[in-house]
């Protein structure tokens, strides 16, 4: 299989449920020192994994909580954020310069940070108030923080069962995903790797999914031109210009807004001949529990397009890492 | 002019500032009685407009104010939705069910809700427990209310003053403004009749404008593909599919925001041939403080967008009124 080490990926899993110690250490003391609210705090695809974090606490939480784009809190501020807020950041190199100049905003309105930050020697390593360092799994550690978060309130009484099934085989069964999608993923990418546009729509912790595949791996990394539309908001506009030949793929995960994703699906096949369905529930994912599968829902949608990533990028013969501007020009 | 009647509009918009003593009387009780946090609860356009009403208030307001889509409330729902809530739609039909729902929801919780409703029949208006019929000028209407909150809660110092120009000069303000974007409109629309996809690009409360003109306008009613994108999100994987050939239109406004915008306009000639840019700076707004025009850029850009629509709709021989498969179809 294409770009795929099954050990390296077991292990990074892992070793980010591995983080929780840490992790759980530097919540309980917020959480018994006491705290106003929480700030999810991000910019393109960590704003799109604070989203993630959101649509899962909303569904269990009476905690403030709130997301904020790094970009608006810097021009438009957020007078929620301040003394007792507790942001919470991921960055992968450490210099995404709305990160940077947003964590000092923050910290200096009166809010603590913690930052996932993927590179110890990063200056916002040392810049936030707590700092966690391990490579990827941005999504998990944001649930992890979460999940802490509501259970300390009363709120996730199933903490302890679903991290006990995690530690044991979240690993394992994102691995077997990737094993099991990779056929799909190739036929995939040959189908679509000319595509002119290409919709993504998903709901629930799929929609932060769809925005992020679509902006951050397809328009950044493929060059290929998409747009990703909540399943709820597909019926109220983009619907329109659907038709036989558009391309459009719908993210179905298994948490609370499903059914909103499920309608896209049972709607597009009279409108459309190009559509794929992705159901994370046609995946086995040995060991969890149903009632938890909707926690990692995006999490194996993920794996899911690893692979159609793999193949995307030897079809259209387009290194993933190349850019055209971003990084490369001043702006 | 086409589709143009300057009486009319001047009196539509005078009609609804009008509103503002139902308003107040409404929004004054709420306040002496108390309540605990308002909802902005929309879909698609609505949820559009809800997206304004809240970056608005972010700028200014300490009060506990949130935008939920219909859609993902019925399904996920909303801790913060219940006793001492106050929840505020607007709709044109009273009859689009994602909202009906909501509004039911809500109350059911405990929440009480103000319906802006264009129809005075709709069972929706009975439904609310406090209806304001007015047709159009929905923006308008949910920032009458969102002033009214912050003005009362000591934020919005500059309510009278700000209305009082508003009473006296946003209608005729807007319809000017209408004339002088005319000509553009139509060589906009010239020139963008047979775009493939257009990207619209904003920030602030234009961001909520290029979200509902893509999609309420061109997806929904020309049939012209197009992605929305948020200044601040252009630069995090959008910028990469652009090249020369690619119609890009950046809505700059002059809220707090206005920077994010700038920096996609300075960007884009170096990389774009075909771009565009809107700024509400350019016209006069004849009678508005400088202090207040980022409060109504928003009006002023749909002013604009609607020459372009008028014209649009003419050199594509496509009425805006017929859909293909909104409400046609059951889904």
């Amino acid at each position: 299989m294409l770009k795929f080490n099954e050990q390296k990926q077991i292990e990074s899993v892992n070793g980010a449920l591995a983080l929780r110690n840490q992790i759980n250490e530097l919540i309980d003391g917020i959480c018994k020192e006491g705290y106003k609210n929480i700030c999810w705090l991000g910019i393109g695809g960590t704003y799109a994994s604070c989203l993630q974090a959101e649509v899962h606490m909303k569904e269990k939480s009476e905690l403030s909580f709130f997301v904020e784009n790094a970009a608006e809190y810097l021009t438009t501020g957020n007078k929620k954020v301040g003394e007792g807020t507790i942001v919470i950041i991921s960055s992968v190199t450490g210099t995404t310069s709305e990160i940077v100049d947003g964590v000092k905003k923050a910290q200096k309105s009166g809010a603590r940070v913690i930052g996932f930050i993927d590179v110890a020697t990063a200056e916002l390593a040392k810049l936030v108030d707590y700092v966690i360092t391990y490579p990827a799994n941005e999504q998990l550690k944001f649930y992890m923080v979460a999940d802490r978060f509501m259970y300390n309130a009363g709120e996730f009484p199933e903490y302890e069962d679903l991290y006990k099934e995690l530690d044991q085989y979240l690993a394992t069964a994102l691995v077997e995903v990737e094993k099991e999608a990779d056929a799909f993923g190739e036929e995939f990418a040959n189908r679509h790797k000319d595509d002119k546009i290409h919709y993504f729509v998903g709901a629930g912790n799929q929609y932060g999914a769809t925005y992020s595949y679509a902006m951050c791996y397809w328009e950044e990394q493929h060059w290929i031109r998409t747009k990703s539309i909540h399943s709820a908001e597909f019926f109220h506009g983009t619907l329109e210009v659907i038709d036989k030949d558009t391309p459009v793929t719908v993210f179905i995960g298994e948490d609370s807004q499903r059914s909103l994703s499920e309608r896209v699906a049972n709607f597009l096949p009279r409108i459309c001949g190009k559509y794929n369905i992705i159901d994370t529930k046609k995946f086995e994912l040995k060991g969890i529990s149903p009632e938890y599968r909707g926690y990692i829902s995006h999490l194996v949608m993920h794996a899911v397009t690893q692979r159609i990533d793999a193949h995307m990028e030897k079809v259209n013969c387009h290194p993933m890492e190349i850019r055209r501007y971003y990084r490369r020009l001043d702006y």
